[in-house]
């Protein structure tokens, strides 16, 4: 059973725009379940629908009410998105933290949760923060915290997208080829070395041994590919005028 | 001695907001050091500084080149963004991973390191992307992939923004106010108790330590403060005509 992704819940929200670019921000991460309080260019808008990039087609649910109260209505737990720590008693929460706290609430309590973000000139007002469990601020750079309402709303879906997400950290991808296993690359080093030899590049026999590892290390660590040590005696090839010495097998 | 945030850089970008909202989103994140490859409409941009809300004026330095070769020139590691894994060999980094490395890189090896972003439309080519060390590929919802530029860098901004922040996740704020000390609190129950009691509230003997039990439970889990303990005396004094019993220090 998925869970269910918190509601977005824009008070008093003034540009048919910027509403477009949080469906947008929204979908992007999964979520689907927009409110608008009052907004100030009435709905639907053509303008929205715009800058949604197909998003409010394509998943984004939006309603609309009159009051915070109502949009809220059915929901066990609410954060307020403010910049401003408000002289008001309230946890604050990170976004992460938030999420979390939403996560937990919404998987293991089966509560319905929801995230409440002001217009883009005030913010939220203090009635409206009351109503909420808690307070959601992003640790902006002090000296320029103006965020962007459907950026505000980026930060909290992408939050959610990761908690939602098992995407491996650092993965590598090799498309349509494989590594090259260790046969190969010594038999490319040991191809090289002797070309080098030839070429009489080891000027001096003391410091060939060292010269080489730095070589082979080199090689060792690059994650080559089979593709790119067939290249790599290409290159060889060309520029001696040498066949490969053995025919290779990849 | 702070640790430099990467640098961002643009390729072939086309609309001069695009470029405003991206240095918005990195100076809300700390990042000043922006990187133009050949933009469209050519710069400066009215429309970027309009877009920037300040930040082009504030802390954004922007440079402008002809090619990607020379906009990394001095960086010793650079990433890719792109959504689609392409046929080429390389290691893919979500964006928090990406940041890891771009901290451990920045911060212990001493490197500078940069984020490459393609176009509005076309994202970034295969040419481009062969000069990066890895690729960043945020793990989007696969039904809906299509991410705005500017909040493509600001995921990669905030993901830097977090890892150099150490704000606590969650924490109580009481402004000009305090926790109420549990005395305080015991001697709230304590007067409800007996106001309930002259009023009848107990209808049996028998329930009365397990409802005395959830009224002390739920003043003890509610975080109360000072002030919010005297305005419950208040509102029991109003309901009952009666003053506190005693007087109170607070």
């Amino acid at each position: 059973m998925s869970i269910a992704a918190p509601r977005i819940i824009l008070i008093a929200p003034q540009l048919g725009e910027n509403i477009g670019m949080v469906a947008r921000a929204m979908l992007n991460c999964g979520l689907t379940d927009l409110h608008l309080v009052a907004p100030r260019d009435g709905w639907p808008s053509h303008e929205a629908e715009r800058a949604s990039s197909g998003a409010l087609e394509k998943g984004v649910r939006v309603s609309i009410h009159n009051s915070t109260e109502d949009a809220i209505a059915d929901l066990h737990y609410v954060l307020a998105t403010t910049a401003r720590p408000r002289d008001m008693v309230k946890e604050i929460y990170t976004p992460e933290a938030a999420i979390q706290a939403i996560h937990a609430k919404n998987s293991v309590e089966h509560n319905k949760c929801g995230i409440l973000f002001g217009g883009e000139r005030a913010g939220l007002d203090n009635d409206n923060i009351a109503l909420c469990h808690g307070i959601i601020t992003v640790p902006l750079n002090p000296e320029f915290t103006s965020l962007n309402l459907a950026q505000a709303v980026l930060l909290l879906s992408y939050e959610w997208l990761k908690i939602q997400d098992s995407t491996t950290a650092k993965q590598f991808h090799t498309g349509d080829t494989d590594i090259a296993p260790r046969e190969s690359i010594t038999g490319l080093v040991s191809r090289l070395e002797g070309e080098l030899d030839a070429h009489h590049f080891f000027r001096s026999e003391g410091l060939r041994p060292s010269v080489l590892r730095n070589i082979t290390n080199l090689f060792s660590r690059m994650n080559i590919t089979a593709q790119e040590v067939n290249t790599f005696h290409g290159i060889i090839s060309a520029l001696t005028g040498k066949k490969p010495p053995l025919e290779r097998k990849d």
